[in-house]
């Protein structure tokens, strides 16, 4: 940016609008807006963020005709108010903002009440007419003037932060409390508010080595300068890292006259949202307070008067006035710039408004944040309206927030005055109660009954699939957003806690201690595993049917209409594929069927089958395995009536089958009749040193084809029983073609036989593809696709092989690079569409090279994840898969990749 | 192929020669060579490769017009040799052989003797005047012909091998040997034989229903048939799939007049070397039994005799009279055909004659095998005695051939009559013998005192690198070719078996048990680690120094003055890099500091770091570690004198410095004076599911900077004190660019440091680049050669990574694939081109499409094996590095890839 004299360094809120967001920063922008909508808003200007960046340039230091242009900007405002900066009679007051490009919530700094000084107090106590507001004000000014500007902005860092200013100044104020014995702020005087300015400043002077500044014109271009400063101060920069915003763009600074809500009984504050944000009610919604600041709105010390009758809260507010009846025409002013805003911005506005002694003043105003349903439910009022056409409206709605409407909440006002247990982190969204039960046997046992349970365990294990899916929600004390608890719930859309080290949990005592109580198994606890909490006793829960809202299936309706990806789920039951398809999947992409192995007596033939020293007792083994299996896959062709089902062979190592524990050999030993010893010898025997590169996928099936020939007959009886089955046989871990050729020969050969068993009948339809899940398949995917009718990304090893980075190992230095930067997201979570995504890409391209119609879905977790959804629509994949649950998250988020085509 | 009516099926020697190896084979095409040169061949001819697809598409039958060219090209025999073909008077006898383009030796089938039968014995006998050797001839066609024709040929196969025709006639055998008690078949008489046929003929009617033919056109047909039918034999499609040949080329038949070495006094047969094939030096080599057979050569019942002076053994047969002696008329005509040969195929040849009734007969010529010596002289005195030019001579060395150069060895002699004890992988070649020492600590202390060692183990962890240093040999009884220990030995150039299944190791009583015999700590053995052969007691061992061999110099001056690729050597020592200097390594391309973490007191200071709770205890361990790492890299820079050093820093994960046995822990609190609790539950912290893809690599310098801040201290500060150090600094595991500016910039702040820290001194020549060994860093190479002055493969991770294959895991798997024809080589000895080799040339496009000049090299193990070298020449590296006794390998072979570019 070239600097000259005549560059325009200031602009006055008249002079800008919503376009120079760029120049100006979201808020300068925004009241700019408001302003040219001939809205009264406090006058004031904005120091551009090109000014920002020449602060740097010159080492921290305004260019001298932008200090000249705050001086003529000053002069206007002064004229606009009638009143003038430093007037010892009536003296105006100034804000100083940041106001970046996009919002930085909390990231940077403010100072408010400049101007106030030895010489102006006396000035403004006399037009205030109140002593304790303005040494209250004086008092803030000092605090934030000299933590922000004096100490920040200045560089010094003090190594024990108790001896920075803002500690040592709250010192001061504890004092004066603890000798008149008050215990609220508000409970001190103008006498003791005054005495304490002056312990601040000499604090300040002590701690800082400088006299706090008595000069209004000091104080605001310190401000000025240490609001400019903030923008390179260690949290913004973090922030900035984190949410990719680039380091050139600078802040702006807004300067603003203060306005005061606390000035009498004919001064006001109050927040108010244009709709009703926690249901999208298209009333105006908000929340107000006589004499007060708007800090004190949300404070919380002091309940809000509600704007007008729709917001009244029963037992709350609804004996206090609203503003439609405390002030009917400052109300109805308001209610005039709540339509003006929604029709100049086409979206719900949340804005702050000031009523100083009778006189309605705007704050700000900007786009206000909503909950799923309210999200829902204004897209399409709005739409109806036509207000935004379809395209905006399918916009509006981040995918994520459809979550809300899909699982059963615990009451968000139980919830405020429930006793908390312990908190982890969210894995499994929604809620639940239940009594606590600590052993998945059990909780299967209790889960036959119909008990409301809740499994508390350690960690699990596959061997507890039996219990998780019996509990109502999952709670862990130990493990991560991708241990096995969190992708079993998630995959099952069961409210689940992970890592939740606050708990003890005895198994040998049946107790779990947590926040200094000790709990029994069988004590109710109840889960909000969006915000990963964990309550004592039974709260109530609100349970959403999506199918009963409108909004939901118009919104969903409009999605399906738009979108070009296909949406499948991925479900090992059929009770979870009736559910997805319910949801609105179009066939399963990802049916593992190891999961099966582990129920009932199941788990028995599958370890006799890995006991089995002979190819003989291993087909032994299996053969009682296929009647289950096949009746699986019948209950799941049937729940999809003829939608596609990929099924993937058995995948993971057969170690995953063994019980690692001496217990759970004892057990296996017992239940198979054979020694421990020869337990335990085998478990060593198939001990891997990385299980995660050894002898399992398709390696599996090479060495052991029986397997793949069970299950391929499984799968193919099942579609034979099933009219209109269509069986995507999925080969796992493929690297090789020739490894697909050898297991597609094995199912083909068992597919002849199984016609020359049932002649004259017609034969299902029978695709063999195979997962990309190592780079070596999507380096060699020409190749693959000879062979291949069908690929599916599995995202999660592909990501896990592409990167050398282990899911379960990586809890160590994962976190150390997410704080850092090196990654921006979790990989395990969005797909990293600069490493894993490039061979994606490169796999598609090559695939298609060779069989032009290759049908390619992806069946990883990130199936699920609206900006993996994106890329997957973007390097033309024709589906993705995920669990029930997030199929309509999957719906959406595919209908908004389709609109940023165009 | 098109079949008409004018396709020639047949061709006669005389119409064959080397140029038509396609369409006869090579044993066809050589015969055909030796015919057009004029020597004596036993007239014959070839059934194509062409006849060969043509049977096999008729369902196994011959066309009707090839059975007329038979008959056709047997008429012209006979008039040549002037006898017939079944005449009982004085019959032809027909060989029938396998001929494909590429040598399969011993993978198809022969029938000899054909045309004997009732009518045409007599005949013979009485031509021969020998009836025993006529009973002893046809019982051989018996054998081969039910065999061959009868029941492999029709397809028969008995699930019990013992029943199988074959057998069934050796226990015949055997039966009239046993009456007779004979000792050797030799000893049978001619009626012996002769009950011996009548009971051969009844049995093969009994086991498979069908009568011998007793017609010899009947036999030569079936003998035909049979051996195109061989080539899709169990034991020949299983060789065609590891050597990767074409099912589709067929192999033709050879069909040719039998001659006998064994008519009398005036018979004799030999084979014969144009030049010593064990030392290269250029006298004619062969040995000759008189009235014998060829099979009788080989046997080693009788001693052959030498083919001249030359080639007598002193105390073997310099007593018996040799060819020259014996037959000097013969022998002047074979030198005749020796120096024809030579001079045609211009390279030495390995043949075999036969005398029958004084006339010499060629029976083949074909390139004889050597070992690595004399093919590095023969290649440079054919250059000299200008045979050849210095291209082919450069290419008539087999790269892996250089390793008999370099390792001492045992005496071959001394290795005939020594007692065999157990039999390994070769993991390392050479020969060493020593003093069993079960114990590394023992090894160490042992070999202080210059003891011959030889270290004797279960199997070998990093904690036992002092004393694998100290021994000559390394002895395992588990472990693949890619484990722990061969990993050592290879890089160090030293005697290595592993997986020595056969050894019962006994740490407690200090014995090792094998083939019987109990052998105690101290015994001496005797290693052949070229072969993987263990023997008792001591062998003598023949050093080798490559310096006093001038061919070999001179070859390695060619090699230098062709390759362009660089050779640097993989060394973490110094001693390792002054040898690979003396090899003619350019410098070191990977030198791994960690293995100088388990040296002495080092390990102590390392798990001092590990247990540090916080960062300023890691620091005190760590500046324990400075002065020994420096003191390292100094002597290696003084080693190298000025040639670069790529030194790569800590890569892996810290639990591989904590011992995971109770015993190794109590030993480690005892010497940190820590309690035992305290080092299990580090331990057990330190734990991983999958290490490879955990917690290791820059993810620990960018974790703890401070061990990155140590290494580069010492690293730098040594390049300081070698005046000319080059110092290239490798930061592994990088699979983000951003890891790599993490680490590079903690590294600069050091050398700034130290800069300031030596003022006016010149700073050393420093360069920061990184592996390239995950898939994501190969993906993304033009961003990482943003930051990376140079890149090396770490093809050891990238192929696990890529592959999804853990080394250490793929032992239940891999050999399945390897025999299945899955993967034709392990991909961890050679670059598996397809996939890991195409991420590598896209890394090298991309890496230089940001930094043209950018230096690319390779370290994984592959750096040394002669066709993954040939591949990193074509994707244009600019070096590869292997250990120190691959160097010389790696020079031959890039001199070789050099060429291919022509």
């Amino acid at each position: 940016m070239a600097i000259n004299s005549s560059t325009k360094w200031v602009y006055t809120f008249e002079e800008g609008n919503a376009g120079m967001v760029n120049l100006l920063g979201g808020k300068g922008a925004n009241l700019g807006e408001m302003s040219s909508l001939g809205m009264p808003v406090p006058p004031g200007f904005t120091i551009t963020t090109e000014t920002n960046a020449a602060f740097f340039d010159s080492g921290g230091k305004l260019p001298d005709d932008a200090i000249e242009q705050v001086r003529q900007a000053m002069k206007d405002v002064e004229e606009a108010m009638g009143r003038n900066f430093g007037d010892p009679d009536d003296p105006l007051l100034m804000s100083v903002r940041s106001g970046a490009r996009k919002s930085m919530p909390g990231m940077m700094e403010t100072v408010l009440n400049i101007g106030l000084c030895t010489a102006t107090i006396p000035g403004i106590i006399k037009q205030s007419g109140n002593e304790r507001f303005v040494y209250d004000a004086y008092r803030r000014l000092i605090t934030m003037y000299s933590d922000v500007v004096m100490e920040k902005a200045a560089g010094i860092e003090l190594e024990d932060e108790e001896m920075a200013v803002r500690p040592q100044l709250e010192k001061l104020m504890d004092a004066i409390k603890e000798e008149n014995d008050y215990e609220l702020d508000t409970d001190l005087t103008a006498q003791d508010l005054k005495i304490l300015c002056e312990q601040y400043k000499a604090k300040v002077k002590e701690v800082l080595g400088k006299e706090f500044p008595d000069d209004p014109w000091t104080q605001l271009l310190g401000g000025v300068g240490a609001v400019f400063q903030s923008w390179r101060g260690r949290r913004a920069i973090a922030y900035r890292r984190v949410e990719g915003i680039p380091e050139e763009w600078g802040t702006a600074v807004n300067v603003q006259v203060m306005v005061f809500g606390n000035l009498g009984e004919d001064s006001a504050t109050g927040v108010a949202f244009t709709r009703d944000p926690a249901t999208g009610d298209p009333h105006f919604y908000g929340e107000w307070l006589v004499n007060a600041q708007g800090e004190d709105v949300v404070a919380g010390i002091r309940t809000p008067n509600a704007l007008n009758n729709y917001c009244k809260q029963p037992g709350q507010n609804d004996t206090l006035p609203s503003l439609e009846e405390a002030m009917p025409e400052i109300y109805k002013q308001l209610v005039g710039f709540r339509d003006a805003l929604e029709a100049h911005y086409k979206n719900m506005q949340d804005i702050e408004f000031t009523i100083e002694r009778g006189l309605l003043w705007m704050l700000q105003t900007r786009v206000g944040k909503r909950n799923g349903m309210a999200a829902v439910r204004m897209a399409m009022d709005m739409l109806d309206e036509g207000m935004i056409d379809e395209k905006t409206a399918l916009m509006r709605v981040d995918p994520e927030q459809l979550n809300e409407l899909l699982h059963p909440m615990l009451d968000p006002a139980a919830e405020k005055t429930a006793k908390k247990l312990a908190k982890g982190l969210a894995a499994g969204p929604g809620g639940a109660i239940g009594k606590i039960v600590l052993s998945s046997a059990r909780a299967h046992e209790l889960g036959k009954k119909g008990e409301n349970l809740i499994l508390v365990r350690i960690e699990t294990s596959p061997e507890d699939v039996d219990g998780m899916h019996a509990a109502k929600g999952i709670l862990t004390a130990r493990g991560g957003m991708t241990s096995h608890a969190a992708l079993v719930a998630r995959g099952w859309g069961k409210c689940c806690i992970v890592g939740c080290g606050d708990l003890e949990i005895d198994y040998k005592e049946r107790t779990v201690r947590a926040a200094g109580k000790t709990l029994n198994e069988g004590d109710w606890i109840s889960m909000n595993g969006t915000k990963g909490v964990v309550y004592k006793g039974q709260l109530p829960v609100v349970d959403t049917d999506p199918d009963t809202n409108k909004w939901y299936k118009k919104l969903m309706e409009i999605a399906d209409r738009t979108r070009k990806l296909g949406v499948r789920t991925n479900a090992d039951r059929p009770e979870d594929a009736a559910l997805a398809v319910k949801y609105g999947a179009e066939g399963i992409g990802l049916c593992r069927t190891e999961h099966m192995f582990f129920e009932g007596s199941r788990i028995i033939s599958i370890r006799k089958m890995i006991l089995a020293k002979k190819k003989s007792g291993r087909i032994e083994a299996l053969a009682e395995l296929l009647p289950f299996q096949r009746q699986d896959f019948i209950e799941i062709f049937q729940a999809l009536e003829g939608r596609p089902a990929t099924i993937r062979f058995l995948d993971p190592p057969l170690h995953e089958f063994v019980p690692h524990d001496e217990g759970g050999q004892k057990e296996m030993a017992r239940a198979m009749d054979v020694t421990l010893a020869e337990i335990k010898e085998k478990a060593e025997s198939l001990h891997e040193f990385n299980p995660m590169l050894g002898h399992r996928g398709c390696r599996l099936g090479i060495t052991y084809p029986e397997i793949t020939e069970m299950q391929a007959r499984a799968v193919i009886e099942a579609a034979y029983t099933v009219e209109g089955s269509k069986a995507e046989i999925m080969i796992p871990l493929v690297g090789n073609v020739k490894e697909l050729s050898n297991q597609k020969q094995v199912v083909m050969d068992i597919f002849q036989q199984i016609k020359a068993e049932r002649p004259g009948q017609e034969p299902p339809e029978i695709k063999i593809g195979t997962m990309i899940e190592l780079p070596r398949a999507a380096i060699t995917a020409d190749c693959i696709a000879e062979e291949a009718e069908f690929f599916s990304f599995g995202t999660n090893d592909l990501t896990q092989a592409t990167l050398g980075l282990s899911r379960d190992d990586s809890g160590k230095f994962l976190p150390v690079y997410l704080e850092m930067g090196i990654l921006s997201r979790d990989p395990f979570e969005a797909i990293d569409q600069d490493g894993v995504g490039r061979l994606m890409e490169y796999a598609v391209r090559k695939g298609r090279s060779t069989r032009p119609d290759l049908k390619i879905g992806i069946c990883g977790e990130h199936g699920g994840e609206p900006s993996s959804i994106r890329f997957c629509h973007h390097i033309g994949l024709d589906y993705v898969s995920c669990s029930p649950f997030r199929v309509p998250i999957a719906r959406l988020a595919a209908a908004q990749a389709a609109l940023s085509d165009s």
